[in-house]
């Protein structure tokens, strides 16, 4: 498959990943940039996603929820740079048994700030399991929490 | 302080956690039960929290945040029964502080149900840190998810 | 299979885990006890195993070793219970196969004691990971350790 | 302080604690190079660190071993930083109270090679704690393994 063909797919199940996704819905998830080696989602501040009352940050759930998403979408692309049939809907069924197995969440700053970016990156992508780091900054670029996931890909 | 004064103090700072969160509100996270050994929150099933489109299931994030809720609020009371002063605004203020460093779920298992339940025991409590265990329930029981967090309580 | 081979096969299969293993002989793991529920080793306190000189406690590496060792064990009778097949050789080859994807330990209190016990259960097992749990306890009971770990069985 | 100073100091006291440790002296660990930004641990393949006997690959429980720690150097080195008084015996006084909270290990490739280097960075110091991120490469500069961990070092 030539390379435009396969970023424009990644980018067309990308967007499903998040924009068919009740939750991610709900807690205001976009999609940033998509390619073979990071992907990047975006969430805004807002009041409904505040975790600590006295000091307005984001709550951990919205940043472990967005951290999960962002490296879900990753080893679905990890997943299919392995595949060669590359049709939409073989790769979406191949996709529907994806599934987090685990995840770490490292809290390193408050959560302040107004524009979010989470990106995410392969470690290993096998037959049966994917793992991937990702990374939660604010606008001004401070890293505020780090995540380690396995995902069942087989 | 008598055992019922603390219980009473146990439950109020347990509703306050829970509803003055505006994220826990927004997913619709209820106070189960409370007491020293023991905290358990409850989540009913709404389209919006849907993770999995083809299955209709929970999504990750929700399970996350649920966990990451009850392990924090089961980290202040084991704070609390260290406490000599309970005054609720002293209690309050010293709550303030206490934030998750780090978490690890484990998803075992599809979220299906209709109403789940999450529950989170002490492992240890010391001057700076608690750890906790939790675990993610469905109404017939099934276990869904565990979670392991640490928590600053300095 | 009768109940009794099957008892047997996994105590061969898991003294081969303990036994043959290099690195498990040179810090002293001894098999415990092996069932289908549960599996259990145990490790003497050694000069050579301390971590902190000043407190003569056991290194969080013999720790994170044994509760890796137990769990894996426990993963391999899990890939058994649900395998027919249950001839040494076979069984063997197909093991071969099992690694650890991830693990988190846990340390509690300061690894304390003279004989310590680490015992493991499953959560989780299909047809290509295991998820495990695991206590490290010393001679009074006391938990010094937990452990939880995803296991590749495919 | 002068800069040398500090330096010298944290060679003298990552060789302290990789030499004095019982455990790390049992599995061969030897210090690397060490500065405020980065520690590195050597450790060469001998026949009792042995894991998978079918393979020859090095023990998980090695690899947890030593990614705990060029960790819990790192953080020692990052409590040193923050801290004013720099004699050796204040400091080894401090250090004394340092421990590991909780651990991941993701285990990425199977353990081959003749001579593996472990790297850690900070990720956060703080009063109470610190979070470090560490990897273990092979010879050919493979990563093999990832390690994120939280110390006490209030």
């Amino acid at each position: 498959m030539r390379e435009q063909s396969k970023q424009d797919l990644y980018q067309k199940l990308s967007e499903t990943f998040i924009k068919k996704v009740p939750f991610n819905q709900h807690i205001g998830l976009e999609l940033g940039s998509v390619s073979k080696d990071k992907c990047e989602l975006i969430i805004k501040m807002k009041p409904e996603l505040i975790g600590n009352f006295h000091h307005g940050i984001l709550h951990g759930g919205v940043i472990a929820t967005t951290l999960d998403s962002v490296g879900g979408t990753m080893a679905a692309i990890g997943l299919l740079e392995k595949e060669t049939r590359l049709e939409f809907d073989h790769v979406m069924q191949k996709l529907a048994k994806l599934g987090t197995i685990d995840m770490r969440v490292d809290y390193l700053l408050p959560g302040k700030g107004e524009k979010f970016r989470a990106s995410a990156r392969l470690l290993r992508v096998g037959n049966k399991v994917a793992v991937t780091r990702s990374e939660f900054h604010n606008e001004k670029g401070e890293i505020l929490a780090l995540g380690t996931a396995t995902y069942l890909v087989g």
